[in-house]
């Protein structure tokens, strides 16, 4: 997000800096959400908001009342211009140490950046993934969190640099399969689709909650499950998600070629159509 | 350190603000020191520098030159009150997602701070500590760093509130013995003195470096091993450091109760006649 940014509000106000002492800063003290405003609305805004709430809950955050946060919004769609929008959620200033204050003050950020220019073909002809040697760290209390500890997911993304590998494939130390850098990652075997279990590591997008949701309308059954990439390697169909990319099908992962992209078309329209 | 400041400096300049885009915020992409000036000096300062340029390295991060960082320190100095200095060190604004820019142009952060007003009791008697129940991931590729994707340590310091427990016990998910949340930790046996192997998790600290240099020329004989609970309330006696703190005896743990600190008074006696 260092491209011409629309705008950043701090705690409502326009502005481009924040307290160095902030929480969020001295320990990843919060959380974030990444939405795409089309029209001057958030997709699935509710949906975005319920997780910003409860993965504000999992860290004993108290959450931004929702009539504060559509405020900001409202700055930012009248500024009329489509856009990627990030909200983070800090504990805000204070405390001793690593302890929160008594009564944290949170502080919430809201940027608002150009919506990314990904070339065509990765949502047609699909992506190829980099296989990850960082594995991802198995802790419980923070899984599934979109949080602001976010070093496993710098550290893979520096492990490659080729411009035509856009997104990289995480396990963790067991060797399961989790997610992408940036997304999360469905497999399909047949008429059934499934996704990694994010309960020990992993961040749990919004995107993959509407396709869990979504998905059987068109006959297929979802699954939430633990695999190895043989196993992955092995299905007809992958593809990753999240809320800015939409879908991209995975064309290649290691000597694995998927010439084509079978239910990512309607699934995407399915996504595309609803504001679930 | 929400405390009365005695300053901050954003890149060499009175500021107490920070770029909202910064990385540190966003990723919490960066590292930091916590250190004591006296007299104008920081204490153990060519060990601190070098752990902090360590540890940029083990992110990627160029560190900022030592004769930048020595200008930054002047400056506090200046104000002629001894003091807890941290520096914070971020990847700087920037890149796309979590991917860092070609160049990117690091942040360096300054925050002095009253020196905090701990209990004498602390180290003398010492503290009772808390056992914490959240289990440290094991991340090898961040294991020692003192980085600042702190969440961990934020929630174990949350498990407890009473004012009398100043310190908590952190277990990895094997079980072993890692750390306090905010200090390195030792015990002894005889004359062994024994610190948890910081390979898997857990950040590797300038007192415990310290430690590990200094207390063979007081006939001990110092070890980093692995060792469970159970083996810590079998030892004779049980300490926990770090640079602000300098060593506090552990009086008590669970039900087990350490009548007298025996080696802590000679030893802190010898890291504060030494700058080493």
């Amino acid at each position: 997000m260092d491209e011409a940014l629309f705008g950043i509000w701090v705690d409502g106000e326009p502005c481009r800096t924040l307290a160095a002492a902030d929480r969020g800063l001295m320990y990843g003290d919060g959380i974030f959400r990444t939405m795409v405003m089309r029209g001057g609305r958030i997709v699935a805004w509710p949906r975005h908001y319920r997780r910003l709430a409860e993965d504000c809950g999992r860290l004993a955050i108290v959450p931004p009342p929702l009539a504060i946060l559509e405020r900001d919004l409202a700055a930012v769609a009248a500024q009329g211009k489509d856009c990627v929008v990030k909200i983070v959620v800090t504990r805000g200033v204070g405390g001793r140490g690593y302890r929160p204050p008594a009564a944290p003050r949170p502080t919430r950020l809201v940027v608002a950046a150009p919506l990314p220019e990904y070339p065509a073909a990765y949502g047609e002809a699909g992506v190829r993934l980099h296989l990850c040697t960082l594995r991802l760290a198995a802790q419980p209390r923070l899984a599934g969190v979109k949080h602001l500890n976010r070093l496993e997911n710098v550290l893979a993304r520096m492990e490659w640099s080729d411009p035509d590998i856009p997104e990289g494939l995480l396990r963790d130390t067991e060797e399961r399969v989790i997610e992408g850098t940036m997304s999360n990652l469905f497999m399909r075997r047949g008429r059934r689709l499934i996704t990694p279990d994010l309960s020990r590591c992993g961040v749990a997008g919004v995107q993959r909650e509407r396709i869990l949701e979504l998905a059987p309308r068109l006959g297929l059954r979802v699954e939430v499950g633990s695999f190895a990439v043989d196993e992955l390697l092995a299905a007809e169909e992958v593809f990753v998600c999240n809320s800015v990319i939409g879908l991209w099908p995975v064309r290649s992962l290691e000597a694995r070629q998927w010439p084509k992209a079978e239910v990512v078309p309607e699934l995407r329209a399915l996504l595309e159509s609803s504001d679930v």
